[in-house]
């Protein structure tokens, strides 16, 4: 099955806002055999949208559209796909009440301007909107299927995997294009290509992509138009091969967050886990707490920011710092040992760097960091040189720190 | 002038890639008054180019295609549109001498398949690529106007400044598309969109947009085809209209960040800003230490997650989140002046709430947070109910601990 994606909003014109709906779309509708064979963005505009959605469906019979059904003068997609069916649009009661207890669980009572996000047009399936106010709609006629989402990433997800995957794997050929994605970290790509330069040929016909970013890089394997079962075996297979070769980086698979890999290792282990930050600022701590559930390993620590805090809240002796400076492995170590200390946790990480743009020297430029963990009375430190900007130096360094605590955790001695 | 954007690459539509080509075009020409409207993303394919492009250049007249132009056989834009505008393609040594050097600097030698890249369509203006192998075409005929671009963003970006944009610019109109944002926060957007109705009218020939995320809901003026100094001049006016219609939501325009203007207000006032946080987890540290040179102000602060520390860093006595629980206002206050004793600061924000999933109860919800803000000795505490997933709600919980500082910063009464 072929379909065509329509992103409605101007700012996708203006170059203001990146789409990221089309491609978490197309990825999910791949996977279920249903191909995007076009993708396109239009203004917030009656005529604009009237047309765009009529010629996908001369050309491929199905489109989503993503956007413009919000409460406000400028979401007029429901009008517009509405006047293209010649469906009258109706006020639906079930949607309006859901609306109304949606807002009341918030405190809020919904204003004149939300009612137009209860019209539906007439024939059209509800899809519920349990994350936001705008509930998809899906629409088959004459002129052939359109499926209306909202273009808040967030409730266009939901709405996604739990009304829309479904209703289309019912109609699916039998075949799928799939992914898998090891994850890996602490590794140069260039490296990393060379490890498993055999690997990408053997896997055949799966291909392999390199996607490198500030978490590390993702070697992804993709299986193209293949029953799912064989798909599957292939992927594993494959998957296997490129965790083996890359031991000890690769980490995960697919969504696999690192984080959660330590706290999950360090629970298993008993282990409370407590932090020291300096130039990550409380980014580290930020991803400890992403994944749900982590409270009962996770106590906390210290945004040791200016020197003083790191003497008054972690205990760094203020000689250690003249002498060595606040970004050196003396003072990581003590970082790392002060937490443990102030918190009772029993594995604790420390950072210090220079995230910049400012504050490098010759001997400590911009992008030196010191990493240090601490497990019981045992701490080992590090020095890490991380490229980018500002905010990819401080993503890198609470990375490696992460890195760092598995290969801790895992007993793998320090490299 | 308007235009449409073409890109080509299978990868669009498997949903592997974002394309950001688009929106850095869109920008660009949006400076020099060419209105990007229509974006279209299709497959490597012959059929599938010739058929966009040939639609774009009916609506529009004009457009600009970024990728397949490399040398393999998928690359296929060059020979597409070529056809469509009945040119023959001629082998152009310019062209090919050019490529042949720049692969001596590199150390290599160019493959029989390069070849392809040194044919130009007939009566097509070669624009010289010195940032990769592909040149770009400008392509001027009955048809209308094709420009042909390299996908790497990187080559791109270089011959849309070097070559494309100064070509427009003489033909420019002498008007622009410009636009200007007010960011605003802690006011729902159907609120938002009664209080500034009339503005919204009155701003024409002005547009305004609403764009709602995690930090608060943008609006966006946008002045359309107009002379620069009248564009500038109605967008200013419109602009102080919703800012002072908005307030005190209104924290900045365009990039602004609510962080950046805490941290500026503090340093103007010369306080020292810590932080206590339970539920961001560090998220709030972060965002403050995103802005370069925020260690002036920002002196760090406790990752309280586990009870135990709020009681032994901050001092939070235990009888009071036994009382009270853990998210109060009282637990709340107590941390934002354990922080402020702890590191000596001045202005001590404080967040404790339920991210969820889990954790909610009837009376606390998921989304419940309590946000407190210490200046000096004076405390002020608010409870806040969050909206979305569990990174929304810690995000959104980070933003209005900013929001709450703001306004004790610029002495406006809590709400």
């Amino acid at each position: 099955m072929d379909i065509e994606l329509i992103a409605v909003g101007t700012e996708l014109l203006l170059g203001h806002t990146v789409d990221t709906n089309g491609a978490e779309i197309a990825r999910v509708l791949g996977a279920l055999g249903v191909r995007v064979v076009r993708r396109t963005a239009v203004a917030d505009g009656g005529e604009e949208i009237r047309d765009a959605v009529a010629g996908a469906l001369r050309r491929s019979g199905a489109v989503i559209t993503t956007g413009g059904l919000g409460p406000t003068s400028d979401d007029v997609t429901r009008e517009a796909v509405a006047e293209l069916f010649g469906a009258p649009l109706d006020f639906d009661p079930g949607v309006w009440n859901a609306l109304v207890q949606r807002f009341a669980r918030l405190g809020r009572v919904p204003v004149e301007s939300n009612r137009v996000q209860a019209q539906v047009p007439r024939g059209a399936v509800v899809l519920p909107n349990r994350w936001g106010t705008a509930p998809g709609l899906w629409l088959e006629g004459r002129p052939g299927l359109v499926v209306m989402l909202p273009g808040v990433p967030y409730e266009m997800r939901n709405l996604l995997r739990h009304e829309v995957a479904p209703r289309f794997a019912q109609r699916g050929s039998g075949r799928v294009v799939r992914s898998l994605t090891v994850r890996t970290t602490g590794i140069p790509e260039s490296t990393l290509g060379e490890r498993v330069a055999d690997v990408a040929r053997s896997a055949a016909p799966l291909t392999l992509a390199f996607l490198p970013g500030v978490e590390g890089v993702d070697l992804r394997l993709t299986a193209w138009d293949l029953p799912p079962a064989e798909a599957d075996r292939r992927l594993r297979a494959a998957a296997d091969l490129l965790t083996a070769r890359t031991a000890p980086h690769a980490y995960g698979e697919d969504d696999a967050d690192l984080a959660a890999v330590v706290l999950e290792h360090a629970r298993a282990r008993r282990l409370r886990i407590a932090v020291a930050e300096s130039c990550t600022g409380g980014l580290l701590g930020g991803r400890l707490t992403d994944t749900p559930g982590s409270s009962d390993v996770f106590v906390g620590g210290v945004i040791a920011y200016a020197n003083e805090v790191k003497v008054s809240l972690l205990g760094v002796a203020p000689e250690l710092i003249e002498r060595h400076g606040a970004v050196s492995g003396e003072v990581a170590r003590a970082m790392a040992l002060g937490a443990a200390r102030a918190t009772g946790a029993e594995l604790a990480l420390a950072v210090t760097g220079i995230a910049g743009p400012g504050g490098g020297t010759p001997a400590k430029p911009v992008g030196t960091v010191w990493l240090a963990v601490a497990l019981g009375d045992e701490v080992e430190g590090a020095r890490v040189l991380m490229a980018g900007s500002r905010p990819e130096v401080r993503a890198r360094a609470a990375q490696a720190a992460l890195f760092r605590a598995l290969l801790r955790l895992r007993g793998v001695p320090a490299g």
